[in-house]
């Protein structure tokens, strides 16, 4: 409920309260322009997740440099996106339950919606919402290619879940999701780009057995920061759902390219700024950012620019810092930036982007789909 | 920023959109009354921690049954109990840096406000901004006994603190914040009593020093939900902090009691009601609520009343469950509570608590202050 703003337009960084969450500016912007050329050199579409920015701000910005809308994963947050000016939003998951098919049905009379299914009980419950409302929804049928979560098995499970969409009088199918989450994080160059070539031999096995069908395949989507290359390299998908790449994290900056090197061609644009509140001791301090500033499920998070320095645990509101023997002196008031463990459950934890160029604040950004859980 | 109640007064819990907070109001009594008169035959001072339910309501439930005020870690977390009618809130924690302090300042003009201290420089600090508003703070010296995070070294470090504080025009020594965090999750009962018997000989000594320099300790206060009652059973404390015992946890629930049981004197009250939004195998079925619905920093949820059913991994939005041999046949739509891992940054990534009674919602409770870091 509260939303205090940690900072305003035109403070240095070094006044922002904390925790903050913070976007370097020019970073994010050349991970945009980054990300705008290199989908366009692979000659693929690019549909940025708006699961890691939570923020049409930030929606807006990706389309304008080319992407062709937005995917989420929560009715709720399709609901900030369009309410935000985004006209094309794909959910790339399962929505199950009449209250939120009808909030689903009520969105896609006002844009374009796309929602996926993996099961035929689902197919018919999105068409009584989609005729109440008298729209068109894109069902888009996932199929799972590795990652063992959601999606129906590829082939013949896929084929006959398409064939029930076509069968609705309101939907209309939208191809396949086809995303490999567990892939993502692979660390060697090599067995990353392998899970997605297997993974595209699902695909391309649905796909022709769809054509035996008499059913022409419209879209294959998936993929994300770690593997889109790899997905764009196959020729099977059409577009792309990396998000993260617009803010990287700890965790992604572990993968390696081809070269054995870390996974820094997009920049850190995101981080957690935080202060010292307490230096009890020679080798350690305390941060007032822990569990509730900055998400652990993927690892702790990472200090920028102190040698020696590093995030050794975090409690609710603490995170405690070990300073080696070469750490530099650290002292009570400290501002010290974080780069997250892993960025968008992180996002989901503040109220506020931070936008800084240069040291200064430059804008606010509201996380406006922060919450948007449902 | 998005608030959507996930639910109305009087519906049906199987109307609960998810995922959604649930407290079991007949458990979270039972809890309430239950530490009520436990605290009473103890014979010591309860002043739970806010830092748990970061909501008003149950801050003055919490008051109706006994407790002499509140805790809380942050100043804006306080800034929402004072607005919400609690008017003695001490801050078990370090604040640092000038907005804060005057935050705080302003705060102790409108009620009883405690903080605590581990710094000199801050001590000053304090008085600058406490001096500003013309109010009185009391000041309390956190030592550190045994948790290895903020808090002075016990004995003479501690003393000299007090004496700082002493001298400061708009101060007052309000004593001991001595809380042994990392003592709360030790599964068995007699090494958990160990730790806080061992912590208190670093109190008494504080204290005994304190009065050598003629200085009177007006009060020691910590403790939690894991050794509460050993703290009230060395006759070192005065008053305890424990407030996750009102919602408990997967986590709370592994420690051990003196007969070797299970820790379930309070009553598992908080859950995260999700719903089955994909059936995808026969032993595998995803629910609505990952990452950004029940916090996994100190284990996954644990999934209510259904045998050979397991929760096994969460992602940002889903979760996994494995389901047995023995496991009851699931189905689409179904809802499934949970019991979060961690109680405290589970209920932070929530707006609203579902209050239910017997299957029906009966009441809404805002989560005031989450969000509230800073």
């Amino acid at each position: 409920m509260i939303q205090n703003k940690p900072a305003e337009v035109g403070m240095s960084i070094q006044d922002v309260d904390t925790p903050a969450l913070i976007i370097d500016l020019d970073a994010f912007e050349h991970n945009l322009n980054l990300m705008s050329k290199s989908v366009a050199n692979l000659g693929i579409a690019h549909r940025p997740h708006a699961k890691t920015h939570k923020s049409p701000v930030i929606a807006r910005k990706q389309i304008a440099v080319g992407a062709v809308g937005q995917c989420c994963q929560k009715v709720s947050e399709a609901e900030v996106l369009v309410a935000g000016g985004v006209d094309d939003v794909l959910i790339s998951n399962q929505v199950v339950g009449s209250q939120k098919l009808e909030r689903l049905a009520g969105l896609a009379c006002q844009a374009t919606i796309g929602v996926c299914v993996d099961n035929q009980e689902n197919v018919e419950a999105v068409n009584v919402a989609a005729s109440k409302f008298g729209c068109r929804i894109n069902v888009l049928v996932e199929i799972d290619i590795g990652a063992g979560r959601c999606g129906v098995a590829p082939g013949m499970p896929a084929v006959k879940l398409a064939e029930a969409i076509e069968r609705m009088s309101n939907l209309k199918f939208g191809g396949l999701q086809a995303y490999q989450g567990r892939a993502q994080h692979i660390r060697g160059f090599s067995e990353r780009k392998i899970a997605i070539e297997k993974a595209s031999k699902y695909v391309l096995k649905t796909i022709e057995l769809l054509k035996k069908a008499g059913i022409n395949c419209p879209l294959v989507t998936g993929g994300g920061t770690g593997t889109y290359q790899f997905e764009a390299g196959t020729g099977v998908w059409d577009e792309i759902q990396a998000g993260s790449y617009c803010f990287m994290d700890a965790d992604y900056g572990l993968n390696l390219t081809e070269n054995g090197d870390y996974f820094n061609t997009f920049q850190n644009s995101l981080f957690v700024l935080s202060t010292i509140m307490s230096a009890p001791t020679k080798d350690r301090a305390v941060l007032d950012a822990g569990h509730k500033a900055s998400a652990i499920d993927s690892g702790l998070p990472r200090v920028v620019d102190l040698p020696d320095v590093e995030f050794v645990g975090a409690s609710d509101e603490h995170g405690t810092l070990a300073l080696g023997r070469n750490a530099p002196a650290v002292s009570l008031g400290q501002k010290i930036k974080l780069i997250p463990g892993h960025c968008d459950p992180t996002v989901n934890l503040h109220d506020w982007y931070v936008g800084v160029r240069e040291n200064v604040v430059e804008t606010m950004w509201p996380v406006a789909a922060r919450g948007a859980t449902f």
